[in-house]
Formats: structure tokens, sequence, C-alpha cells
């Protein structure tokens, strides 16, 4: 039998309602002759409201323990799902993420999948049971401990499966109906693309577009992995939602595909460092050893021997960096003057695919924002993407802007 | 080390407050010089939610799954309970269930623990690690499934893990401070005991008496483990709460020690059953494969060759029952009239191994029962113990009848 991999987000799942709904979907591909493996996450909340407990009791928590705590929701909407579908006289069954196993690397809360037997699932798909439901988000350590994948891990444990399994299309059912030129609450122009790259989804993903998570794309990526973002709460047909698929697939694209944005970034800059070799190895390796998650880096040369390092990361990773760089410096490995830190920033990038071929793009953004007297505070590029860095309370102005001058409101 | 068990039930972890108050507790012990294996129960409340979200799900569910998805509740508290000892600076780190690994039968729902290795967690206080976090209810089945112990089940996973590390004590923290003559919410003049016999405890606690599990008394008893019932809502002492342990150890003691209740009783009678050799056990292994818990069983011969066969199980088993009779009449293994169900039973009993040495405590109890006009549906009796079934309605009045009948407000 063909495998076919639907993953249930947290709205998706919300209630016992949204169960069934979400079941009900999975039995008309059963129908289809799939043999089917479920990928559901927590039911919406859940998640927060554990993260909630482990912030208030342990605000710098360890890791492990905040693993077993809050990969606890998605276990429940497993074993929902799996009754929900056995009510249905659809026989399936629930695996926890220990249970398959889904072995992990020991990063906990941002662990990596290093492997996903199939023989457990496949040699139950041979008994007859018809669907799958597994816990997403989760794995188990080398240790024998439990891990998460990070916020949004699920989608990366839906991909993971497909590609493990061979499976005909990864089907990700959300609370939108596919991927947009940018997200519609802040710019009501905003359009629903029908197909999209890899490349560029992989950058909207990474810039705070919170439809799938980083690590799912650059899966499907690597793994050709059919990549379908549609809503859990419209009717289903077979071109709805977006593709995420090869850019070859694609025959006419915007010169930028869109703009995405991330409101809750922090600047950090290291004053007055001694500059050496190895420095910025230095720094970043205790950066990450604190569990910081650096996005930009800039360095800077203020004077002779010295410099002046920058960098952007989530607002609630200030606390951790800071630690960080006292620790360092305490111990003698970093020696710097001050460490200032700019908890009022946004990001906002413009991607697309197009760039490649078409110059100015850069020159163009910046113009949107200088004649909307924004002040870009941090710069950087890839190929395919341009982010600034810029105060908050400009952000949604600055995607409006940009929204507006690369007409994104219009197809190709 | 010397090693304690400390078991703290939902409403004692209730709140991270209260998870607080709790590790104050496990500190205090650990300041002493033991090392402490903490049992936790799932927060108050959770439990009863995922359950009802099992039963809005799939009236007749999948035990199997019942079980992932209840069993969460206690790996919350667990990581909870870890990272709040860490937070006071006592090393600590939880276990749920399968990474002891707890080993159990396959009843699902109701399993059995089989083996409790101990080298993991003795492995980690040799480390240094003080405390031992274990999520209670839980293990896992030859199958690699997660188990539960049917409700309650932590105080049996607490008992068992003093067996198994030889603990020194095992004390259980609830909501009340101590085992009780009746339940004060039914009648004021209950009375707390200071010590009580396993064999009355045993009673009490399968009569419905909520303070301890039933097996987790069994298993204290056969292992001898000394347990402590105490308040985790008032102030520590050596002498707080209830001591359960060996009759030889209590000097003193009333005829009859407690009155115990159950209010959610059904009463069942299979009408005009074939009288055959075997009969009892064809209809009771029917019950028993279709989970019910079959309780007080009366036999009354009806005609020639006919029999009438009575028991009572939780009103909530009724359905299950009624369709293990059907399948049962349906494959032509037992043949019948009708099912008869009375959903509006309670069970009220006296307890006190006192009755071995004192004759007439059955003709007191019935005696009582009568002057306050109460109709007796179904008596059983054992060395130590007199159950009724009656009327609902007339519960309460029974209980406070019999407490005054007994003078158990009095002291030996």
């Amino acid at each position: 039998m063909p495998v076919l991999v639907m993953k249930f987000g947290g709205t998706s799942v919300a209630t016992l309602d949204r169960i069934r709904r979400a079941a009900k979907r999975v039995g008309v591909e059963v129908a289809k002759g799939y043999d089917v493996i479920v990928i559901v996450s927590a039911m919406s909340g859940e998640t927060n409201k554990l993260v909630g407990f482990v912030n208030e009791t342990s605000p710098l928590y360890d890791a492990r323990e905040y693993d077993a705590i809050v990969s606890s929701g998605e276990n429940v909407t497993a074993g929902l799902m799996a009754l929900t579908l056995q009510e249905m006289d659809v026989p399936a069954r629930s695996w926890q993420g220990w249970q398959v196993p889904v072995r992990t690397t020991d990063a906990h809360s941002a662990a990596r999948i290093e492997e996903i037997p199939t023989d457990n699932i496949t040699a139950k798909f041979g008994e007859g049971m018809k669907v799958a439901v597994v816990a997403g988000f989760q794995g188990i350590s080398p240790q024998g401990r439990i891990t998460t994948l990070g916020r949004g891990g699920s989608d990366t444990t839906a991909v993971a499966f497909a590609a493990a399994f061979d499976a005909e299309r990864c089907d990700i059912y959300t609370d939108v109906d596919g991927v947009y030129t940018t997200d519609p609450r802040v710019e009501s122009k905003a359009r629903k693309l029908d197909k999209i790259s890899f490349e560029e989804m992989l950058e909207l993903a990474s810039l705070g577009a919170k439809v799938l998570q980083t690590r799912s794309v650059e899966l499907a990526m690597r793994y050709k992995v059919k990549l379908r973002v549609l809503s859990s709460f419209e009717e289903q047909s077979d071109d709805a939602g977006t593709l995420v698929c090869d850019e070859e697939e694609i025959m006419e694209s915007n010169v930028v595909a869109g703009v995405a944005f991330s409101r809750d970034e922090a600047k950090m800059t290291l004053v007055s460092v001694a500059d050496r070799p190895g420095i910025a190895a230095t720094i970043f390796t205790a950066l990450s050893e604190g569990g910081v998650n650096v996005d930009m880096i800039v360095q800077n040369i203020a004077e002779e021997g010295r410099t002046d390092m920058t960098w952007s990361c989530p607002v609630d990773q200030v606390i951790r960096a800071e630690k960080a760089m006292e620790k360092a410096h305490e111990e003698g490995i970093i020696n710097y003057q001050e460490l200032i830190a700019d908890k009022g920033v946004a990001k906002v990038s413009v991607v697309g695919i197009g760039m490649r071929s078409h110059t100015g793009v850069a020159a163009k953004m910046f113009k949107v924002l200088s004649d909307e007297g924004i002040n870009i505070k941090v710069i950087t590029t890839s190929e395919i993407k341009i982010s600034v860095l810029i105060d908050r309370k400009y952000m949604e102005l600055a995607v409006q802007a940009l929204h507006d001058a690369f007409e994104l409101d219009k197809a190709a």
C-alpha cells in the first residue's frame, strides 16, 4: 500500500470535535487505499500551559525535565485520535516517540531526528492496521530520555516519517489555507501562493512565517518529500492549499515571493571585545552552549585590537545570553567592556528566488524603508533574501510598504 | 543511605505552590540523610479531564489507548517536581514508568506491577542524586505499551518502590490527616485512628474508603512496608497521621474499627440461568473478560434446573456487563431469561479485627439498620467485615447509625 503522512497542528485538534473532523479526513484517505501515518500536535493551548508551568517553576530549567513535561500534550492527542479512528471502524493505534522509537540527538528542546526505524509500524500495517497515529514533536535520546524538537517540531516529525516511509505525500493540516505572500493579519492584501519552492519556503519559515518549521522544510528539500500545506477547516480537494516543491515545477513567479517578519527579536552588542583569532568562535560557542539561538551576526572594528560584536536572538533568550557572557567573562575566556541588549527590535525580510537573476531588490527595499522614515539597524542577506532589523513599532508599516512596493498582491 | 519513599496525591500537587510545599517536605527528609524516592500523582483534576476526553471519544474504549492518554498527567507532575527540587538545590530527576522500567502485566487500566529493577535509580543515587521523582500509576507491558494500575494506583507504585528499594518507610501524603473511623463528611463524629492493622486497612480500602488503594495495602502487608498516611496540608511531625502496621503493634482496639461505604454501586441479576456445573465460572469469566470488576456474588435457586445469579459492580460498568452477557448469550455460552440492573444501590460495611473474638456484630448491625427502616438487599461477610447493599438514599443514615451504635467516636 502507498503511505500517506498527514499532520494535524494544535488548532486542528483543539477539541474532541476537531479531532473527529480530522479523523474523518484520515478516513477519506484510508478509503482511497493509503496506509496513513498521522502526526499530531498537542491540543491548542496545552503546550503553552505546560511551558508556563516550567517557566514559573524554574526560569533556567533543566531542558531534560522541560522535554519530559511538554511532550505529554502530544501523547494525549495521539491516544484520542487513535480512539476516534477506532470508533469509525478504522483500525488504528497510537505511538509515543520512544515507542517507535524516534531516535534523536540529546540536544534537549532542540533535538534533531537521527533515525526512524520503520519495521514496527510497517509490521502493524501488514497485520491490517490502517492508521499509525504518532505523537509529534518528540523523540528519545541515546541516554533514553525524552527529547523534543523545538516549537513546531511536529512538522519535522511529519516530514521525517514521510522520508523514512517513502510516503507519496506529506499533508500538513493547519489553521491557514496555505502559504501567503505575508501574514494576512498584518497586510490584508496578502495573497495565497499555489506553489512555492523549497528554497523560498525555507527562508520564509526561518524568517518567522510560522506556517512550517524550518527544519521540516530542510528535510523535505533534502529527501524530496512532496509537502502540502492546507487548512483543516475547509473542504478537502486535491488542489487545496500550497504545494511546496522544487523550483523547476514552478513556471512563473514574482521576483519577490513574500515578506516575512519576526516580532520578538533582540539585538545584543558585546562592546570592546579583545580581538584575536578565534574570538568569534569563542563567543558563539559560549552562546550556543548557553542555549541561545543566534540569528544575525555583525562585527565592527571599534579601535586598535578591540572589536564590537553584534548579534540578534529571540528576545526571551536575552537572559541566557547575559548569563553565558558573564560566565565566560568570569572564567577569563572572553574579555569585554559591556553587553548591551536592545529588546525592542523586529526582523523584516523579503524573499524570492527571482533575486538571483534580478538586481536592485536590496536597493529598492532600503529605499522603501527610508521613504517611510524607518531606520535600519542591522542588515543581512543571502542569495534569495534580504533581512533587516528595525524598531519593533515600525514592523507592520514596513511589511505593508514592502508588500505594496513589490506588488505581491498580484500574481506573476 | 537509607531510602525513604514519599508519595504525594493529586490534591498535594494540584498547583505549583503545592508542588513547592511538597518539595520542601522532601528537602527536610533529604537533610536528615535519606535518599528519597518521590512518587507523584497527576495534578488534581487532570486525570478526570483526560478520562472525560476518553469517555466522550469512545465509551467502550481500547484500554491501551486509555492508558497512554491518562498516564500523561503524572509525567507532567514528575517533571515539575524534579525542577522544583533542582531550584532548591536538591539534585533530582524524573522517571516515567517505562524509563525505570516499572514492568507490569498487560491488563491495561488495571495492570499489576511485576518487577521494578533498582539498578538504574540506585546508580544515580550513587552519583550524588538525592531524589528520584517517579510518575506514579503507570508502567510498561511486556508488549512495550504503557499500562496504568487503576485509580489510586500511585499508592501501589509507592509501596512497590518501598518494597523494591527496602525503604525505611513509605509516607503517603494526601488531603486528609489520616485514616478515620468513617468519612467525616458523612459522620461529623468520625475519629482519626493513630494506628490501624493491615487487615483492617485492607478491608476499609477495598470497601470504598478512598484513603489508600487496596492493592497498595496488600503489597505493604506482604512485604512488611511501614506505611504512614498523613496530610500534606499540616505541619510535619514524626507521629503525624495514621500508621498502618501489623496488628501485633496495636495494643488496644475497638471491636469495630470503622464503617466504610461505597456510593456508586449497581446490583445486577441474571434471571433464570440454566444451572449446570461451571455456570458461575462461565458467567464471571465473561464479565472479567468484559472488564467488569465484580464485587459481591449471590446465587439463588429459582426453579428446577434454573438459578438466579446476582452480583454487584461499580455503576459505570453496567453497560460493559450488559454487553458481556449479551455477547455470551448470542454465542450460546450462557442461556438466561433476563438481566436486571439496579443502579441505585450503595454498599455499607463495618470492619474490625475484633470481630474474630467478638460474636454478635452482624446481628447488631442488621438490627441497627432495621430500626432505621433500611432494607438490606445483599449481605456478604468475611472474617473481619460485614457488608450490605442498600438503597443509595439511605447510605448516609446507615453510616451514621452504625458509627453511633458501635461507639466509634470513643477510643478503645
